[in-house]
């Protein structure tokens, strides 16, 4: 490289003493959905409603085509927000009061704004805190069909860069965003009964109960794959896909390796529980809460259960069910003498990801009578 | 997880004894062709049809836009009968007359039924049995160009849950399914000899002879990408896709490995013929036969040879002629003192896969005069 | 296999003695962009432009929807002239005046022709010699909106297939080619200010001055799917994707293991300096010279560094100005008790590429006004 260059290296993303209460960032980019986008996600993470994956099915339910399914609603939207808030975190603490909008469909464009909430330094760990954020993602903005698609609150552990950096800490209050499920409306002369064998015969509202716990019977390997679908998310943390930022620290990093993004099991999770418990659902309308509770890498299985918390009308809509549900996804590791009732002896099962979910479930009396 | 849940675990897919002939499912799902799924299959397997690669080219033979290739209708049709016929088989034995009708276009929706034709119990192994299945795709059910796509058999061996449940053992005739290719017609005013540089310049009808093996002189690695492709498919079976399972009881499945699905084999093998015999033709009319003879794992590199079994005229079209090939797939594997006539020294061949072909073949006489 | 078959396999590639000078390849295949190429390209290389990933923003710019990046037009169409020019290739040596012309969309067609302008044996290496074409892609022939997309010349290190084969040796003169960059016209009624969020804040043309050196600072580890994505752009060099042909014989080919295809680590680095330096761009105008340095592997993670050359105003456009730019990427090798200026210590930089490269670029005054 030449002599007497002036060298500049910039900065990527925000640390802790960047964060003040009430900061607005407009993120930068946003993301048209484009078809190779929807096939990539919708499909390797087994989703098995076929509102996304036969759009004669969609159209028939009065949808424009085939719907974007929740998991990638969420991938595409929370990765705008990773370089402003995110990239140089140590970890996604909390998913709060995450709500469904409009429907998403090919060809949309989501754009994302995010307003800092709190802020709160360490008081063990002097290089870290706590930046709780609310973020709003909307499609086609200026068009005739703009409308909020998601909105949600996360709290995140992010680095200082100074330790000595003074902090803004301090909360606001969220904004109120107007975001609930857009549902088609119910149309008896549809026709829906004859397309009621392309889902599941037990996983209408009807067939679930409180107190049920549905053990999702398959399992999905990641490989390193997961470095490519991470960037194809515009996710540009580096804990996914700069290894030798790894190999210089590893003890800085959990497990010396590459962790793979939690929105990964985030969907696999949705994926592998949706042919039980979400491919008669017209939509997921909230994620109360969530974590990752370990982290997952390459070469792991991921597994998935769900629990049927309660079971309610939807309101105002006969035809439909409200089921509030825990989706939790683990992994199983290898450990010399172990014995848990929930494992093969010499595994462990380690519980990854955790979600309380609720989804709105069509009626067998009303879509497959 | 909570005390005093009900645990359920749903059984997916079905095993010998929940079989019987007459029988039929219409399979969940359905699959709405996108530009994702099109591209990650027509281009990994290195097609080189232009039908599957060029619009203006596919156009100007009279199709609507691009055509999707045999290999990828055979994966998106076979793969929605999955869950139902084969999640829990140990092997795929035999396809049987696979027959080509409509072409595939990108926004095309495929469903699928299938129709047991046979059920019959191992006189050696009481664990297993095998199903015959008679599968038919269509598209755009209920629109304007719904037609059928492909039709075919196959017979597979399934396990049993229980080696005691009684089996509906028995047969029954396939139906009479209408299914043959659909060409466009020849129109010498499209002035197809101006395109005739975008294919091969040996690959005409006048091209072939019977009597003659062609080696394909490409090779192609499989990596544990198979997952992640086999996932897209919506194909559920375990063994390719749940590494734990594997890791239970590695010596209940061979190699003690992921086994790659055989349709990823199937569409490599056609795609590196592709070149030498597969990208002048108008379409692949009918797989008589055709098998897997050895598994493939991640790390492996499949090649192909083409034996041409016979030249015809194609009925009713002066353009075109028909041929019959046998097209296998092969890797190597390293034998220590190996001394093989077809291998180099030190690695034996192993045959894969192996497929009775016939195609629609333009000749050079009408298509590059 | 059959008794008394008549062997054939095919060449596929040319080899030095097949090329003459003035001898013209009209490739074949073509390419239709679709948005699953698109995707996976534009995508896993972390492009930063929203021109490529918001459409809403493409066309407030006067683009007619999503641009495609300058690094995915470079493969695409450099990937027709692999089997033609380079399949039987020791190493592509440089890029040469690699020219942009019209912006390429989604759903047009790409087909590219090479002319050789030179043919030269080595004198050093009596199984190699150079050969230099010069390549051009156009887009839609014989529709309303063909034109020249790409035009580019590159010199190739060839191997002979015979050493004593006579080679045809000279050279001719590149043919005249128009080809500059389309802009769209400014129009300060579109309000793009209300779009400049979507963009850096500094990368701007105000922001570059002449003698600067830009770390980029991320890396993005390269994976085995570089397999997948060779495939999937048609280059059919065995040296990337044939593992069992490497195994034969370790010694030929660096390092013993696939080499990852240079245009991986080409659009890598695009995408890497690209929130810095190409993300307020309308477009890359030219390289003007370019070369890998050393070979990329899977499990390498690749950098890059823009150093600033040059400011100037854009002819005609005083709302953008050309700046001038060499690209470089590296990545770190361990070597035990290195000490370098630029590594951490126990590792060294090694350079795997370098592109002078010149882009249209927006200026703040025009576009954040």
């Amino acid at each position: 490289m030449s002599e007497g260059l002036r060298r500049i290296r910039k900065q990527t993303g925000n640390f802790l003493e960047d964060f003040r209460p009430g900061q607005v960032f407009r993120h930068k980019g946003g993301k048209t959905l484009t078809e190779g986008l929807f096939a990539t996600f919708t499909e390797f993470a087994m989703t098995a409603n076929p509102l996304a994956k036969n759009a004669r099915y969609a159209r028939a339910h009065g949808f424009d085509g085939l719907v974007c399914p929740p998991g990638l609603v969420m991938l595409v939207a929370f990765s705008q927000t990773v370089e402003d808030v995110s990239e140089n975190a140590r970890a996604n603490l909390e998913y709060l009061d995450m709500r469904f909008g409009a429907p998403l469909y090919l060809g949309d464009t989501v754009e994302v704004e995010t307003k800092v909430l709190g802020v709160r330094g360490s008081a063990r760990q002097s290089n870290l805190g706590i930046v709780h954020v609310q973020s709003t993602a909307r499609k086609n903005l200026g068009e005739r069909d703009e409308a909020v698609v998601l909105t949600w609150q996360r709290k995140v552990q992010v680095y200082r860069r100074d330790e000595r950096a003074p902090l803004r800490e301090g909360e606001v209050a969220p904004d109120p965003v107007e975001c609930a499920l857009w549902l088609p409306p119910y149309d008896p002369g549809r026709g829906y009964a004859a397309l009621a064998h392309l889902s599941s015969p037990d996983s209408w509202f009807e067939d679930f109960a409180p107190g049920t716990l549905i053990e999702h019977s398959r399992g999905r390997t990641m490989t390193d794959e997961h470095i490519h679908l991470t960037a194809v998310l515009d996710n540009t943390s580096q804990v996914h896909c700069n290894q030798h930022m790894i190999d210089l620290d590893p003890e800085r990093y959990v497990g010396g390796k590459l962790i793979v993004f939690g929105g990964i099991p985030f969907v696999l999770c949705l994926g592998l529980s949706s042919p039980d418990v979400g491919d008669n659902a017209l939509g997921d309308v909230a994620y109360r809460t969530g974590r990752h509770t370990a982290p997952l890498f390459a070469g792991d299985t991921v597994f998935a259960s769900t629990e049927i918390l309660g079971c309610a009308g939807y309101p105002g809509r006969p035809d439909l069910g409200l089921i509030e549900t825990r989706l939790v996804g683990h992994k199983f590791e290898r450990e010399a003498g172990a014995r848990q009732a929930d494992a093969p002896p010499g595994w462990k099962r380690t519980r990854i990801f955790e979600l309380e979910r609720s989804l709105a479930v069509k009626r067998r009396s009303h879509y497959a009578g």
